[in-house]
């Protein structure tokens, strides 16, 4: 893909380096990116303060409703004042359960290699979930199956800065949605050795997904390391329902990390103002996180959000707008006050098709989620259309723009400052630096060349067959698919796996009806 | 284009919200962007001064060619060492002479409601120039005409986010090469009110353009206000040339500004290294803002360059690279450092056509040059192939770019928070905010809305004809242009203005050979 993950180091140019290139592909993960470029801070103290206090106003004397008996006795127990389903958290109380979160930890994948860090300087980048359709590699939009499933956790393999398969990419149609959940959970398990993410479907659901982490990684592991991650939802303005509240639980209870997700489309469920909308989201997100420490103090829990303006048009979520990148800069600032790693969306496309629209807007949103600090990078490869489709060619541009971000984030590389200097005199006015050894020893590593972007003449381009990025995009992925190799799971492990998968399938009645998550 | 530039204000939905925001178009130039944001500051205070210190040791020691007998005689006289063409230009003289030059001030536009300030927190966007190819109003890739570019200037003056019409947008093939600055000039002139660049082809030619300033402005205003400017490229590593030395000259002779260029692809003009790059890069503009001293103490100066990695394949500048990004930061602290305002090129595309490459390139380039601080952000709409041609859908989609840009680098508006903040108990949880007096009152200036993306269902997409981002913006720019109004300029003027090149038509001999410049 590109310098960063190709070992060896070719001098020739043209042709020759290509193949070299070519020959020397390396699909080895990128560690965890540790970011060494600043923050964009929006606020200035006062107004961190600002958002702070009406978020405690919001939680104190609004309320917010947790549609679930559980958690209503929960808070009941945790000195929480309960009216109907109705909670009202003192702010003395949230900052002390969220006090307990960690602010950082390490996800650990199946290999070791593959573990990373989250939160503070350290983030990591996951691929899109959820679409009920995918554009494939003919680029035709149709609904996905297992297979199609089972291709992206693959692709989401061998792309060096997708630090995860995540979880249903898309949803696999053919198979019945009661039982979904397991083969998804099986499919990022067998097809990638990178850690993944866990469906929350239902609390049940759930719990089938940490057992099989738990035959995979051991019981006693999973107590004490964070291995997935559950994504929990919230109905903004301010409800948690009962469903996002038992998986919650499930995952919270076993130690493993929730992403705690309001849903914003700012306008629409939220005031008509980027502050107060954070407010109302800074205080939707503060009452999940508090809650995880009340299942469970310590339980490692990250601060979220799904995060759109809508169309005045369409009401759909809008992507790379503005607001968007402003209230990513916001959030960052909020999720550092309370020291807790967060959450955000990134390469979000809202187009149709994988057009200049999908472009801008996917740019857009990763150069502000890099800015903004984020530690959680989710849907960073494939989304477009609002996320009703993942497309196999953006999926391919969008992991290569992950690498781009990843490097701009390490920020400028000082290791060889006074040798790359000395060749200034050497070259002397006038000259130039290709034929120098130093530009032959380094050029490579310190210029970035995206694989997926077209740089030559337009003669060239032309007796290339005039192919645009969608195309070359989808003859890389045929490439890639056809170089897989599976990273074969443990014999035990997954006869075990699978034996699960067959008894709960056999216990669970097989509904035929169709459901989306985000 | 979007709620900041619409004068009246839409309650209803859909399609009568549309025809409302259709009628009540607004093409009034935003005012130059005032930033409130932070830059990304990628360097350290230490790090900073190694760059200054490697900066300042190239000019003593390397030297730099002066490839012009005047500016060498400037230089001895100014104290500088001289011998032969090469320049050693001591660390002192460079900071007495850099010292002197306006680290803002105000362009003036022949309607004054268009004169904006640069430097400091102050930045203006300018649409590309120099395209031999033009994609039109059919997406045919051909050579361009005058009247090609009078559309240009046309669509530069409707669009709110741009604060200049440039030059030659693109080279008009249909008028003799020694000729075409005078009608390049004109056109800018004629066509819209906004500020304007002057062409730097040759020292004559310069003149010509300064002589025709005078005429629109008049001669005493001219001396003491900035009213154009020039572009002057230098030949990395270390050259300045005769041509750009004698433009400068009229330029700064005039008190009018120059963007002192170094041209740099790194890489192949620069080291392989990125500090390193940006240290020689420091070294040639530094060299050039000092030159403009010499020639007029005081005369208004501008950092620039033009900046790009070389793919290894091809050997053509990529754009929207991580080091690209990485580089503008660094660049942008070296400027604040000196205090000088700075350019940049932003908007870059190197795709062969108007697909998803342009958008991303196009958008990172942005993101980094805004949060690198940059002044005079140049190239700001149209360009595409490397600058080998200026696309018509490009140049609305960027520029719709640039006023989303803008809105982000406003910050947060924080002036209705409380009042927003009062509708979240209105409201409480679980219900919605569209019918809130607050939101109706605020939604179109809370939250932007890009008229070029589509955010429509795909079913909605499909019965429109399943139009492309290209599609789209073409109907647009057909739309704007039969929407255009000449703002005229004064009669007598005008007529001085033909008469200047008419004389000047007849003096000069019309040579036919074909020029590109950046």
């Amino acid at each position: 893909m590109n310098d960063v993950v190709t070992s060896g180091r070719s001098r020739a140019g043209g042709r020759a380096a290509r193949q070299t290139l070519r020959a020397t592909r390396d699909f080895r993960m990128l560690p965890g990116l540790t970011r060494n470029i600043p923050v964009c801070e929006v606020m200035d103290g006062g107004q961190v303060e600002k958002i702070d206090n009406a978020s405690m106003d919001i939680l104190e004397n609004v309320g917010v409703l947790f549609r679930d008996p559980i958690a209503l006795a929960d808070w009941k127990k945790a000195g929480a004042k309960v009216v109907g389903e109705m909670v009202y958290l003192d702010r003395g109380l949230i900052r002390d359960m969220i006090s307990t979160i960690p602010s950082e930890f390490t996800y650990h994948a199946r290999n070791p290699a593959n573990s990373v860090r989250l939160g503070g300087k350290h983030s990591v980048f996951v691929p899109m979930t959820g679409a009920p359709f995918l554009r494939d590699l003919d680029d035709k939009r149709r609904n996905p199956t297992l297979d199609d499933l089972a291709m992206f956790h693959k692709l989401s393999h061998m792309m060096p800065a997708l630090h995860s398969t995540a979880h249903h990419i898309v949803e696999p149609y053919d198979h019945p949605i009661s039982q979904r959940h397991l083969r998804i959970t099986y499919s990022s398990m067998k097809h990638s050795d990178k850690m993944f993410m866990g469906m929350t479907t239902s609390p049940r659901n759930a719990e089938d997904v940490l057992d099989m982490c738990a035959i995979l990684f051991g019981d006693d592991f999973l107590e004490n390391h964070p291995v997935t991650t559950g994504n929990c939802n919230g109905n903004s303005p301010l409800v948690w329902d009962e469903t996002m509240l038992g998986a919650m639980r499930a995952f919270s209870r076993r130690n493993q990390p929730v992403l705690c997700s309001p849903f914003v489309l700012g306008g629409a469920n939220t005031p008509a103002n980027v502050p107060a909308s954070v407010a109302q989201l800074n205080a939707e997100a503060l009452s999940a996180l508090a809650y995880t420490q009340v299942i469970r103090r310590g339980a490692p829990a990250v601060y979220g959000h799904y995060l759109s303006t809508v169309s005045m048009k369409s009401g759909a979520p809008m992507a790379g707008t503005p607001e968007i990148s402003l209230m990513n800069f916001m959030i960052g600032q909020m999720a550092r006050h309370y020291r807790v790693p967060w959450r955000t969306s990134s390469l979000l496309g809202g187009s149709k098709i994988f057009d200049a629209q999908a472009g801008y807007e996917s740019a857009t949103t990763l150069s502000a989620t890099l800015h903004a600090g984020a530690n959680y990078i989710w849907h960073s490869a494939g989304w477009n259309e609002a996320g009703m489709h993942c497309s196999v060619a953006k999926f391919i541009v969008d992991a290569e723009q992950c690498v781009m971000a990843y490097r701009m984030a390490e920020g400028p590389k000082w290791g060889d400052f006074d040798a790359a200097l000395a060749a200034i005199p050497d070259i002397g006015p006038g000259g130039h630096y290709l034929g120098h050894p130093h530009t032959q020893a380094n050029f490579q590593t310190a210029y970035f060349m995206p694989e997926l972007f077209d740089n030559n003449s337009i003669e060239q381009w032309t007796a290339e067959g005039e192919k645009d990025v969608t195309a070359r995009a989808l003859a890389l992925a045929r490439k890639l698919l056809a170089e897989y190799e599976e990273p074969k799971l443990d014999e035990a492990k997954n006869e075990a796996l699978l034996d699960y998968i067959a008894r709960r399938e056999r216990e669970i009645p097989a509904a035929d009806e169709l459901n989306q998550s985000y």
